[in-house]
């Protein structure tokens, strides 16, 4: 309990550093580590920016609410998972979707077509070995100066963390999961 | 480093429970609270539910991107706070301001014209002691059962959390402000 704190009469202070583009990374167990990645892209849209979503997990099959919203607003959006991993009948061609999924990403980072690239759910075939982890620094080490890349998902590794500029860990304090309560449409897909 | 985990072979419970609406709390000191709120507001309109966003500190002169972008996918916008505490001449009056945006918040959300209304930055006023917090739990309590609510801000009072079904904070790991990095259009706002 915090009531009456007072409001603060100074504001932080005013970065003096202008970058030409961010790292960021939403890991941790909580729910908003996707979600907060898609409430970023639409300030990157309302600016003008290209933008780009790759969906590491997701496959086509299953249209969630941001890609049709997200291509309504002219966001590029690639949907190139084989699904959840426990629907896979074979995992190996599971993991060679995604190794796909992750050799078409580099190029379009470097193509730097996009300000903006959205990693969505990318570090479990980071964590499962299906991506290299030392390749992914790289790519976005050496990424074309003016686009910046977001990544989701649990457990990103600390040499992640540390190539990102920002970080935040989406911590569970509690979740209607865990009680029983569905997913329901319109708020978790 | 949790690299070389095996990809799971079996999916999470799914919960039995179906819930008409929900409370969704984003708190804590790091990026995306505000932006999983928007993320999760993309989803509500792709469902075509009715939206709602009102802003607690944001004032109506600063345009922010998510408000533009909102307001052209048919979202009902009010920034109705009085902007940064600091750049306040008359604490008073913004404490009115932010008493007043309450006022019309609650009459909103009793309302149920909107399935899905979003409280902006509500928990500054709320730990300011600008909104009363009893009655704020009770707005939410009682509201129509069709209506989800989605608060955000640092340091969510306890009565909050208890009040809700999924409350997540956004810790902060690293920032690129605490190196001097300057706030970013297209990103940050």
């Amino acid at each position: 309990m915090t009531t009456q704190e007072r409001p603060p009469t100074e504001g932080p202070p005013i970065g003096s550093d202008r970058v030409p583009s961010l790292v960021l990374v939403h890991t941790g167990h909580g729910k908003g580590k996707s979600t907060a990645a898609f409430g970023t892209m639409l300030r990157a849209v309302s600016r003008g920016w290209k933008v780009a979503v790759v969906q590491f997990l997701k496959s086509g099959n299953w249209k969630v609410g941001e890609e049709k919203v997200g291509r309504s607003l002219g966001v590029d959006w690639w949907a190139l998972g084989d699904g959840f991993t426990w629907d896979s009948d074979n995992m190996s061609e599971t993991e060679a979707v995604a190794r796909e999924a992750w050799s078409f990403t580099r190029r379009l980072i470097a193509q730097g077509n996009h300000r903006m690239v959205v990693l969505d759910e990318v570090t479990y075939p980071l964590n499962w070995g299906w991506i290299d982890e030392s390749e992914m620094v790289e790519v976005l080490r050496s990424r074309p100066s003016h686009v910046t890349v977001i990544l989701t998902g649990r457990d990103a590794p600390d040499s992640l963390i540390e190539a990102a500029d920002t970080v935040t860990e989406m911590v569970k304090v509690k979740h209607a999961f865990d009680r029983g309560i569905r997913a329901r449409r319109g708020i978790d897909y």
